[in-house]
């Protein structure tokens, strides 16, 4: 873990300087606030392990890492407008603190910024990475206002839930893992093998997030056992317990999702009690392990020695480690 | 105005198109409403006729003109929210009609889809087109931060105010000369005196909106007449008066500036009879003179053949009379 601890401090490193300056203080300073606020850094520990694997200099690929990290605290800034979220990472949101108009052109100055940095990328690949970057910036909007529309619909189907996660959550760490490929100047074919490496890894992160919110240990997980179910919230296990449920088992769960419950332990109870009945959680855990198995398959066919791949593998590893 | 008739044209027709498919439709159909607005098409129209100025092949410039204007709408529909504004060009706001949610969600989006456009300058003048939106674009939203800060201050100064219509409004009429400059790769210090023209040009606009507000013919304006001494907006006018006054003059506009009247009509009659006092309205046109002197000042300079500024002089004066 020796050279994931050295990205790890360059990264911070470079994240506490002030990273934006400039005029009125109002503007830029829910930018620095909110890029304080910490986090994994898991997106551009991604680009730099990528760049490094592919025998690039991580030095070049560090901007462009901060650049994607900026965006995903970006989108983190507009979507707590839009889910009018108190809290992120346990501190207030910027449109609490500030108020919403700030939070709006907050969020979109560090856009700005955002692409900026990703200019930073040198030599050939710049052009690449953009066009990357806005596809990517695109898909992201698509994942956040399906997630959004699914909100208010009846039924949407395991499939459609599966394509909204690929938008909202995994392209992002694709495009990560590409990105330092890019920089490293890699093959197209071994740079495409990264990006859906991270699209298969962020599927399966997302589907063990559904898993735990329901299973996991409460302490562990640090926030409210169940929040998905007392929320009615369409995730992977919820869609799949419609799926395969009888009339009976349909018929309860139609009892208790969409209607908030005075016992609050009791909706979780009978909730928890029909995916136990239906297998849900093995179910989900047998798909998650299916998408990181792909996802190792693809690893492999990188073409770079055996050794190179580690850093990554570890990380992947470690990250699984860290949430299940 | 042959040429112009024919970029003008050419603009219309691109934007008559769908510009931007993709799913889901609620959010690609925000994008496409307020697209299908309308509006004047200033800031690709100078695109253009700089960029035919400079020699260039204005087929090349089209999609990085039709980016500022997907960007400059973008700006409007995040303003909106930000101001609770209904209506836009008389109809309603994406916000109004869809939520809020949504309309940040799209405008989000826009700003990809301008970024993409923009790299379909070709050539060389690609990255340097780029920084150049980004430079612009950050500006734009510092003026934005500005104009909200001044609303809830007690007193701004009118260099201040010039400051803040220079970056959210005139540096956004510089980028799109100079952006077709750069297309047509004409010498830096050619498409920086176009830049400056275009700032300078998009200061006396401002100042002349500033003016035609208080002073306009309603039907002409098409808008409430002196809205802007009804709402206390710290205009050139308003901050020159309050700058001019002597004791008595300034107690007499603090009486009803900062003050809801019951008598509009009263309040419009006080602050004007203020603004006779102090000749405010010709201090205003001089000054939006002055702008417009520095800007053919500056056109003269630019190197290249008498003839070919034509256009860009005539389109001037063509918005002057639209607007005066």
């Amino acid at each position: 873990m020796e050279e994931l601890s050295r990205y790890q401090q360059l990264i911070d490193t470079r994240l506490e300087r002030t990273l934006f300056e400039g005029k009125p203080e109002s503007l830029y300073g829910p930018l620095n606030y909110i890029m304080g606020l910490g986090g994994k850094r898991l997106r551009p520990m991604l680009t730099l392990i990528a760049c490094d694997m592919m025998r690039g200099d991580i030095n070049k690929a560090l901007l462009p890492a901060i650049g994607i990290e900026v965006f995903h605290n970006y989108t983190l800034m507009h979507d707590d407008i839009m889910d009018d979220a108190p809290l992120r990472r346990g501190q207030t949101t910027v449109h609490e603190k500030w108020n919403i108009p700030t939070a709006i052109l907050a969020g979109d100055l560090m856009f700005v910024k955002a692409n900026e940095l990703m200019m930073k990328g040198e030599g050939l690949a710049r052009i690449k990475i953009l066009e990357l970057f806005n596809k990517t910036a695109t898909e992201i909007c698509e994942g956040q206002q399906f997630d959004m529309d699914f909100e208010a619909r009846d039924s949407v189907s395991v499939e459609e839930y599966l394509r909204m996660i690929e938008l909202k959550t995994a392209v992002l760490l694709g495009c990560s893992l590409k990105v330092g490929a890019l920089v490293a100047e890699a093959e197209e074919n071994d740079a495409d093998l990264l990006y859906d490496f991270g699209i298969y890894t962020g599927m399966g992160f997302q589907l063990m997030d559904d898993i735990l919110d329901v299973f996991g240990d409460a302490e562990k997980v640090g926030k409210q056992v169940a929040g998905d179910i007392l929320s009615d919230k369409k995730t992977f296990l919820l869609l799949e317990a419609f799926r395969l449920a009888n009339e009976a088992q349909r018929g309860e769960l139609n009892k208790w999702i969409g209607h908030a419950s005075a016992k609050p332990e009791e909706k979780v109870q009978a909730v928890k009690a029909i995916y136990h009945e239906l297998e849900i959680e093995t179910i989900a855990r047998n798909k998650a392990e299916e998408y990181f198995m792909k996802a190792d398959r693809l690893l492999e066919a990188v073409n770079v020695e055996e050794e190179r791949k580690q850093n990554l593998r570890k990380y992947a590893v470690f990250l699984k480690n860290r949430i299940s």
